[in-house]
Order: C-alpha cells, then sequence, then structure tokens
C-alpha cells in the first residue's frame, strides 16, 4: 500500500523536483507569472481519511482547467448526458487545447471534446442559472462540496486579468455562436468561464476532490453521494483520454490513471477505491502540463502500479 | 469598341438572365433576402462620360465586399504600403471567404489577402480617425468622391442587420487581436466594418468607381487623381488575384478582369484606360459570386475582347 | 461473474443483432463484401479455461486493424519503447483512420499514434527479419502463439486484393519516407502490411489472445509469458485511447475497456485478469465499427460492470 | 521602349545580383546543387527577332516547374478544357507547391490548379501516347517547336535523381489514384513527370518559349500558331495567378507580368505582343522562386512599365 509515510513521499518529490529546471511557469498572466518555478507539492488523500503530504500545500493555486472536469460533472447533473453530447463530442484530439482548426475541418460543428477549451466553454455555457453570478454561485457550491471546504472562492485578480485577455476564447465562442453551440451573452459567458478557471484552493482541496471522483461520486467523510456514479465515472474517463492536453495519450502509456492538469501547475488525480491526489509545480513543458507533476505521478505510478492499462 | 448602344447591352443581359434561376438570393439577414431573384442589370460609364446600361440601374446595392477594394485604397493612402501588409499577405487561397484554418495553419498568423474577410477586418482597423463616426465619415467621404456622388451613405438596416449576427467576424477579430494583428475594441471595428459594407449606391455610382480604377485613380470628369495610380493598381491586381472569392482563378481564366463581387450581387469591374462597369445581380452562385453578373462578364469579356492575359 | 451460460450470451447477442440492419457491410474488397451483414458471434475465454460463445464462432474472419496491436507488442518486443516512438506518438486523434492531415500540420511529421493507419505502416516497417517471407513468418509465429493456434496463416486472395487497391497506404508510406520515418522499398512493406492485415482466424482465437493480453501477457495454458507485462499494458493503453478508430472516445465513455477493431468486423477485448472477448459483426457504422459487436460489448460492459474507468 | 542594349540589362542584373547572397541554391539533388549561387542572367526576346542579354546564357538548365506550363498547353491540346479541368481546379492556393492538406480538406478531391505539383501531375497523366517514351517524345518534339531549337533534350542524370527521391510526388499520385484524378502506373508517370522536369535549355530558349506565349501562341519566327491563341492565353493566366508558388500573390502585386519559376533558378516571362525573357539565377528565396530573378524582374517592370494591372 503506497504512501504510509510524508518522508517517502517527501523523497519522490524532491527526485521529481530535479525536473522542473526544464519547464517554465505559465506568463500569459501577471497572477501566474508570480509562481515560484522550482515549487513541487503534493497532497493525498485517502478514502479512510488519512493524508500524507511533501512540500508547501498550503499554497493556494486557480484551478484553471481542471475545473473543466468538475462543470462537466454539474453540467451532466444539470442536464443529462444526451444534452451534454449534443453540445460537445467525446473524441480526443492531438490538437493544443485551444485549437479552432477541428470546428472548421470536422463535418460537425460540435468541438471534439469537453476538455479542450471550445468544449468546455460549450459546457460552462450549460451551467443553470438566471444570472452569471447565480451560476457561478452554483459552481461554487458544488466544488466546496466536493472539497469539504466552505471557503473555497475565486481569484477576482486572476478572473479579471484572463477575462481582459480571453481574446482567443472570445474567438471561440463566437465561432460556435455562428453554429448555434452557444447562443447566450459571450462576455457574460467569459465572465462565468474566467471565474471558474479562476476558483482557488490548495493541493489538500484538489486531493480531496479526487478522492470524491475516485469513490464513484461518494464524499469520502459524510458518504454521501455528490455525484451520480455514471457521471464521476463518465468525468473519469475524459480525464483519462484528455485529461493532459495532447499529451494525454503519452500520459496514459506513462502514468495511467485519471487526471487533470491546469496551466497554473496543478494536477488533480483519482486512483479508485483508494485516494484523490492533488499537486501543484508551476513549471510547465510546452504542452501546458507541470513537468515536475507529471514526473512525481510517472514515479508514484511506477512504484505503487497505479496504471489502469 | 464595345457597348455602342444600350440595345447590344440588353441582348447580354437578356441572354445571362437565363441563369439567375440556378442562383439563389443571400438569405443571412433580411434585408438582402427581399431582392428578386431574377433582376439583373448593368451600366457601362465610359472614361469620355458616355454611359450604357441596361436593366433598372437605379436600384440601390450595398457594397459589402466590393467595399474592401475601397478600404484597402484609402487605407493604403493613409499608411502606406509597408503598414498596410504588415497585417496582411498578398496570397490568394483556395479558402472560403470567411475560413480561418489558414490563420491557424500557417506560419504567419496574418490573414493571406486583403480580400478575405479576415485580411478586410485588418484593413479597416487601419481607417484613420478618432472615432467609429469619424473613421466612416472619412470612408463616405471618400467613396463620394470616387463615385462623383454625394447622396451616397450607407443603410442602417443592413448594418444593424449584419452587425448583430456577425459571430464569425467576430470570431475573426478575436483571433487576430490575440496575434496583435488587431488592437482596438473589436464591436467598434465591427460597427465601423459592418457600416462599410451597408454603403448603398447604384449600379451607375459603381461603374464610375470602376473607372476611376480603370484610370489608374484619376477622376474622369474633374480629371483629379483622387487615388495614386501605383495605389490603384495594387488595388486592382488584388481584385484579379482575389476578387472573386475562391473563385478569382476560374473568373481570371473566363473573364480575366479586375472585378470584385459582393453578396449584395453586386460586381465592380475595371476595364483599363476604357471604362468602369457596375452590375447587380442578386442570384448568388454556391461561391457568393452573383451567377448573372458573371455569366454577363463572362459574354461582355469574350465578345469584346476584355481579359488581360 | 459473468456469462456463466451460452444461453445468457445469445440472448445478448439476439438483442445487439437488431442493430446490424443499420449497417453496411465493408465493401471495398471482394471478399469482404461477400460477408452476411447480419451475422453477430461471440467468444469468451475465461482465464481458467472455460469458454463461452454465441453464434457461429467457426467462421474465419481476416484481423485487419486488430492486427495493428498484435505488431505493435511484437515491434516493442524487437526494438524497444524508446525505438518504436520515434516513428510513432502516444497521442489520440479525432480524424479518421486514414487521415494525413496531421502528417502535414503537425509539427513533427510523425504519425501521432500507432492504431492509424500511418502509425501501424511505420510499426510494420519496425518488424524484424531479413525479408518480407521472414517478417511475415516471425509475425504469423508469435500470432499463432497467443491464439494457441498453429494452423493460422493469412488469406491469400485478400491480402492480394487489398495490397492491389491500396492506393491511399501508398500514399502514406512516401509522405513518411520523404520524412524519414520510412526507409524500405515501399511495395515491400506494404506486402507485408497487407498480409498481416489478412491473417484469419475465428472468434474463439481471437478471444483467447484477448485474454492474453488481459493476462498483462501470460499464455492462460501453459502459464507462459508471451509477451512482457509492460508490453502488453501499453498495447492496452491504445486499444483504450486509440482502438477503435475515431470513435475511441465515446467507446471509452459507453463500454470502457481495451479493445480493437477491424473493418473485417471484427473487435478484440481484454478484461483485465478475466477474460477475453472475440467478436464478429461485419455490419459496420459510418466510423469503421462493428455496430452490432459495439452494442453487444455496451450491453456487455453495464451488465458485467467491464469498464475501467 | 525596353532594353534597347545590353549595358542597360547588364546594370541590372549587377544590382539584382546583390540579393543572391541571401537565397540558397536547391539542395535536394547533387545535380542542382552544383550550380554557382551568385550567378544570374537573362535573355531578352523581342517579336521582332532582337535579343538583348546580360551574364552567361549559354549555361543550361532544367525547366523543373517551369515545364509545368508547357505540359499544361500540350494536354489543353491534347485533350481540350473541359477534359482538363474535370482532373484540376483553377484556383490559387496559399499553400506551399508540395502540399497535400487541400486534397483531404477540400470537398473536392482535385488539385486545386494546375501548378502545384499534385495539379502538374494530373496534367502530365493527360499527355497522350502510348508509352512514356512516346509521350516523354511528344513533349519533347513541343517544347523544341515553341523554342525554335531542336537540340533540346532532358538531362538523364537530373531525372534520374528526382526520380529516386519523388517520395512526395508519388505518396500525391497515390492519394489520386484513390480518387480516381490518376489511373496509370505511378512509376510511369513518374517517370514521364521527372523527365519533362529535367528537359534543359539555356536562357535563350526560355525567352523566346516566353515570347511565344507573349504572342497569343505564334512563332515569332516562322509566324506558325503552335499554340491555340486561347490555349495560350489560358495558360498565361494561370502564370499570373499560380506561377510563382505561394508567392504568386507578392509577385502579381511587385511585378504583375505572366511568369512561370522553376528550383532549377529559372524563370520564363510573357511581355504581351512585345518580348519574352529567360532568366536563370539558382539562389533561391524560401518559398523557391530565384531570389535575384524576382528582384531583377521587379526592377524591369518598374523601369519599363510591364505590369498588366
Amino acid at each position: 500500500m503506497p504512501c504510509q509515510s510524508n518522508e517517502e513521499l517527501n523523497k519522490l518529490v524532491l527526485e521529481a523536483k530535479k525536473h522542473t529546471k526544464y519547464g517554465e511557469v505559465a506568463d500569459y498572466i501577471p497572477a501566474l507569472k508570480k509562481a515560484n518555478r522550482d515549487d513541487l507539492s503534493v497532497a493525498i488523500y485517502h478514502h479512510d481519511g488519512k493524508c500524507y503530504s511533501a512540500g508547501d500545500i498550503q499554497q493556494k493555486i486557480t484551478l484553471q482547467s481542471i475545473s473543466k472536469v468538475l462543470t462537466l460533472a454539474l453540467a451532466l447533473m444539470d442536464s443529462g448526458e444526451e444534452c451534454v453530447f449534443k453540445k460537445v463530442g467525446y473524441e480526443p484530439t492531438g490538437d493544443p487545447f485551444n485549437s479552432m482548426i477541428k470546428l472548421e475541418t470536422s463535418r460537425s460543428a460540435k468541438p471534439l471534446n469537453p476538455m479542450i477549451n471550445a468544449g468546455a466553454l460549450a459546457v460552462t455555457h450549460l451551467i443553470k442559472g438566471n444570472s452569471v453570478g447565480e451560476r457561478l454561485e452554483r459552481i461554487l457550491t458544488f466544488i466546496r462540496e466536493l472539497a469539504g471546504h466552505q471557503a473555497i472562492t475565486y481569484c477576482e485578480e486572476v478572473a479579471k486579468s484572463e477575462f481582459d485577455t480571453a481574446y482567443l476564447n472570445r474567438s471561440l465562442c463566437y465561432y460556435m455562436m455562428q453554429d448555434g453551440i452557444i447562443d447566450e451573452d459571450v462576455e457574460e459567458l467569459l465572465e462565468l468561464y474566467t471565474k471558474q478557471c479562476a476558483i482557488e484552493m490548495d493541493c489538500l482541496d484538489l486531493s480531496r476532490i479526487g478522492l470524491v471522483f475516485a469513490l464513484d461520486g461518494m464524499d469520502p467523510v459524510r458518504k454521501k453521494q455528490l455525484i451520480p456514479a455514471d457521471v464521476a465515472r463518465l468525468c473519469k474517463t475524459f480525464m483519462v483520454t484528455c485529461g493532459m492536453y495532447n499529451a494525454s495519450g503519452e500520459f496514459a502509456v506513462r502514468v495511467g490513471i485519471p487526471a487533470k492538469s491546469g496551466v497554473s501547475g496543478g494536477i488533480m488525480g483519482s486512483i479508485r477505491n483508494r485516494y484523490g491526489i492533488g499537486i501543484f509545480g508551476p513549471a510547465l513543458d510546452e504542452r501546458g502540463n507541470s513537468i515536475g507533476g507529471l514526473k512525481l505521478l510517472e514515479m508514484m505510478s511506477k512504484q505503487y502500479e497505479l496504471s489502469i492499462f
């Protein structure tokens, strides 16, 4: 059984840290640029409540693309699978996360999957509520429940920064409006989306949410089903096939667990029936994944035989 | 020498009209949908002031893509060739006018040429002035001069309609903002662009502007150089290589004259040192060109040996 | 525990058969065209040696794309992971199996993954041997071992038919030669590849090979490690991310097991530590997968909780 | 009237030569690599028989892509416009000459135009004759007539070199076979095509062929119509819209004459009713055009007002 001590984890983290120097901190918004390239921390939350960690796990990070999994779960709970997959497809793509090319060259105008930006925007579009404020509150309430942490909120500064420079996401939205995938005010959708991406938590929160997915939607503490099992499993499927941008295929081979990364350097992972993982390592590789986080997960997967394949 | 009588022109128009039934009137905005599919009219404005015409040449049409040539001329006069071609390229493309694919797959993010929507938006972005109003006024003043017709203005209804549904153009703009091609408020740029596209005139106006280009920028009546010769000739080059959307190559083979079409069904043509042509035929083929207009120009080109090749 | 009787399987097959009428038999080679659209058969091979089946499981089918998994295993055993992944990538793609577009628009010229045609050709290129005959013999020997069936060979008629019309595969090969991915005689490579695709077996054989993968490479009868565990698991990873052409993502959501399909209508599946599945149902959906086979696997996955997610 | 003396031409060539240092000699076949980067020569052949030249105009060069115009003329004479344009389109493309992407993403599988490799292969496919030898002889006879030079033949060494490494062209051929654009033995077609590309002549020959096109197909010396006028003009149209690879649009703006370049560094140009131009300058820019040749033509176009626009 893995990770029975913080010391063990610490050793792995020290080893993985050697790779952070080959990565770069995301620099497209000031708030992310401030991160320390050499940071690497991890929290592991076991189904029995035990937690192990290494590094500074109280540092707050914004969810960024990790939020795509969570809004996908909420949209599926709101509207059902049929409705959601009228808007987005199921297929992984070798294209980068912000690519438009498939929207134009595919027969269907649907974004290929809910983990690329276009698909995630189409999913957030489906989140119910009478206003941006109400929809954001629903997302926050859902995430607070998942993490068992009522203080979670979003970072105004990061949200604003991303909103102001979200040219490519605006471009994707208007492209999808043309095809009827989206039919709400784009600025409102982007406000909601950038706030969702700017939701802040620490590694421990992240690991606990990872555990909820690992338990097919059940809260490990209150033993309450927070997400229907089929929805939780569907989300994990996308984490495996598309969770690591256009490095998902290689990650499946090298690590083989459901996981989702964000450009903040966070990674959330789920080991079925066993534990959730929260990682923060802001040095990114050229495809946008935490370089130290990938290395750490690769070592953990080998040492503890985590691959589902 | 061609077209020495209205009767001659009338015969050609009657022949060309047989093809209008294979086309469709543009239906994406209500104002265009109202056009009568079987209309076909033409005005020919000779350098010596003589005019010949056939059909109802007083019907007003909006310029739509024809305006791309005119703002290109103004932008070149405003900022010079070097500045303009930092924003757009010179190359024709086999892609449809509203395609994004080249923006993503080309090494350069510049729109391929100023006649596709992306390129035309980048050109309109360069039109100088302190406000949308002032920039529009400058475009209008320029066009009134070219046509020798002070009453020319834009159609508020068409502009509004196009502005409201310009999702794809918004998408293109934001895509270009990401790459620094455009750096102004997108809604303002689109307001200016859709008003520019909605500028209204009749076939006679169109033929007179065509004549100004035919005379390398000189006003045929006042003998005044309205556009520098090199700018006028550069514009005609793009009319030849990219003036008929992704049918420009075939048009060069079949007709072989500088011409620019718009989805309203208008076509403006220039026969060097001789005359300008204005055509209105709202039935469009599947690539967005006036089906009757193309046929008419093809017959005229053969009969009067107009091809520059 | 699933499938404790042939009756149970029969019921599922009868249900799934209702969908075969919506599919079409592959018609690009005469041999495949002869198949009976309404056929659907399945064999399940348990790790303890028990077999269950429904339908005519002695009908012979050619492996077609299923062979891609087997040559991938052999190439990895021949040359190691590093060498193989210099030639092909790890990433799934939303493009069809015979697409070239990614070869041109990706920064790297490597085929995206070993399950698309380009990638599979690059993998077969790596199979060692001094001649086509010797390399084919090695593939056959390997597959006979996996199936525990010495009589397995390839169908000359199908191989010839496919070789003669393999224009697109020739095109892919020469494209890759340009980039140095492939550097052998293309006709020889295609001879080998089409013969590999034409290897014939029945559903029982297929299910036994599926079981070898399910047991991480171990022969269930002789208890011999036929494929190193890490190679077997790597192959299963690709079966999950790319095994069902550009329907792999949807299959992961709906079924969630490692499986590989072929245009003959065959599907090979692996349920870890438990059993292998061999299916034959020649009616294909528009993405090239057995329509009855997909339905059957979807029902089995739900009823017996097979999904790995 | 231009170029009344060799001295005048010499001055322009000296000026243009300053740019050759920014280019590179084609290096993909040994024979081309041997060229001297700083060479630049030009011959001008007037309709009245006068010739002016600068540089070593007796150096032999292979036609390479320049041959595309000549086989297009012959194919049109062989089979007529309708037949030819069932195989290739009319449209320029911003893609590089060897691109495949449009073959896959266009609705039609036809190569976009006869000046890109795919299109030129489809055109050569149409050249009539009972064998490669006979078809080549027909091409040679045609070209000898055009140049008025019976000694013209092809360079065996260059042809062989290009044939051996024509991977991308093989790839294009097989892709087109799949779609029925081509239906002959690919190796035979490539033999014919590479020999056609390897036809050798000097700048004077080139300028005389350019003059035949300038005179709408008439031989300037024997006053014989070698190419029907409509075919000659159609060819010139493609020289304008697609003659300079994906720099054709910029060339139209900067020079504005029908011209076709080849990777050997040759350019053939046609000034209507006046003269033909043959240029040899092996230093190429990154789009494959003679860098010194482009500069020279740009200066000539300005000084002698050659642009057709």
